[in-house]
């Protein structure tokens, strides 16, 4: 398989993958910081867009060289899913924190600093998942964090629903209320790709393990 | 293919199938009850709570067995985009059931009631539909199902659009408006995705009639 | 392949591919014409919604040649995709048309015929590079066309950010506020449909060149 490269090219598609996950793991840190400390909003959400640019470019990647590789280390249906499950991840929070940017929030609510809290810790959960691949033997060790990732997708559940529950009783401000609305959207909807992450690797464990 | 096991492999999708389209039947029930009969608001959305949950189980069943099978009774494909279809209809009448709950509506509309009816029979044609898929000679009644599927999403989409309409004609409670859209908008992708089943189960009838 | 038909097997795939580009174009110009114009609304989006099931008619006819073809010009998953991306493209222009009805919109708004003009021009770039399918001197140009139809996605979300800024300036309207959003959501997601598109396409030029 290897031609005139020293890197077999089975191991592209790991060093991309967790590419793209260390991507995605300082795109969450980013909302994280910039929720915590809510300063220089535009020059932080400008940070957090060029990273979401990166991860769009890795995607690329690990789909050019998907087309280019007639023998993958895995399904290639898998290979896409995760390229792109990760992707939306990442687009996910890029979209809650240029929301807050156009839509000139005043401060971050509470459930924001819940919810990207949970985000944060689901990116930890499936670096360390990505990190996995590489070998049999770490392959085993996924499971674990698929179920870990279920949790925090549960709990952003409740946190996303109680925050909705909160909003809509007071709706003095209803344009307050829509924009958080959208801006709690996609930061659940960054968690519910998280859990879907978690489900195309456990199959992928499942399959090689 | 069968090995110490009574069951032959292929058993095993049909019948996680038809659970599926049985508890998606369930769910679909449960919303229409909730909404005739509008009391017990909070247990009977728990009730449909838990269906959503035993329908991911299911479908995270049908996964891991098609994860484990290597001949499988018709393509991986379809029978992984049937599994997850059926779980988003599932998925969408919880949300619609659960969007209630969380803004505390008052009392449902009538275009509630009349998109609830609707996505009860869709929900019916699926499991029958699906009831179908086991031998050949069923296969080719198939397509009439998808007739039906297709003729009631029509109606659904006839019925969401006046119920929109409708809403936006009074504006003075902008808060309800917004509240409904977003149940509105669960009910009709929950016929939305009864029409995407119809149109794998109408493929997979092509491919093996 | 061929059996008594005079038609390569193949050829049907991308002559129905240019029916669908031909059909979206129509679609995008038909949207065009609508917000450049505003009279006889009712009566336009009526031929839109038409056109948009004529979109949903020869996607249903891909797919179901699909399902009898046993050797496709290009991979199986590529041509599932490239048929309901573009259906895609053509279903949100609708949904704005449409919701432009349901709304009962005074007057398109200066951004609106931005996106209506860039939707134009990547429904142009889209059947352009459809077009290039046929033969592989013409696959090696599809790049380009993808180049431009990224351009024109960054072009589009530009506008429609601007677009939501300018839109939550002033809420007293709200109910003005949250139609116009919705309206604006469905042409970026024909936008962000068109760049998919341009996505499957590069990947197969990718394959095939």
């Amino acid at each position: 398989m290897v031609k005139f490269s020293l890197i077999p090219r089975e191991e592209i598609f790991f060093t991309l993958f967790e590419d793209s996950a260390r991507n995605m793991v300082k795109t969450a840190k980013g909302l994280k910081d910039l929720i915590d400390n809510w300063n220089n909003v535009e020059a932080r959400v400008a940070e957090i867009t060029e990273l979401e640019h990166e991860g769009d470019s890795i995607t690329h990647q690990i789909m050019a060289q998907l087309n280019r590789t007639f023998v993958t280390p895995f399904d290639r249906e898998d290979i896409a899913l995760l390229a792109h499950t990760m992707d939306d991840i990442t687009d996910f929070i890029h979209a809650a924190a240029d929301a807050m940017l156009i839509y000139k929030i005043d401060q971050p609510s509470q459930r924001a600093k819940e919810l990207a809290d949970v985000i944060m810790q689901g990116a930890f959960e499936v670096e360390k998942a990505i990190g996995l691949l590489r070998n049999r033997s770490g392959l085993k060790n996924i499971p674990e964090h698929c179920v870990e990732l279920n949790r925090l997708e549960n709990m952003a559940d409740r946190i996303y629903r109680a925050a909705l529950a909160e909003l809509f009783e007071d709706t003095a401000d209803l344009a307050r209320v829509i924009k958080w609305r959208e801006i709690y959207d996609h930061m659940e909807s960054a968690t519910d790709r998280c859990e879907d992450v978690a489900n195309v690797l456990e199959g992928v464990a499942l399959k090689h393990a």
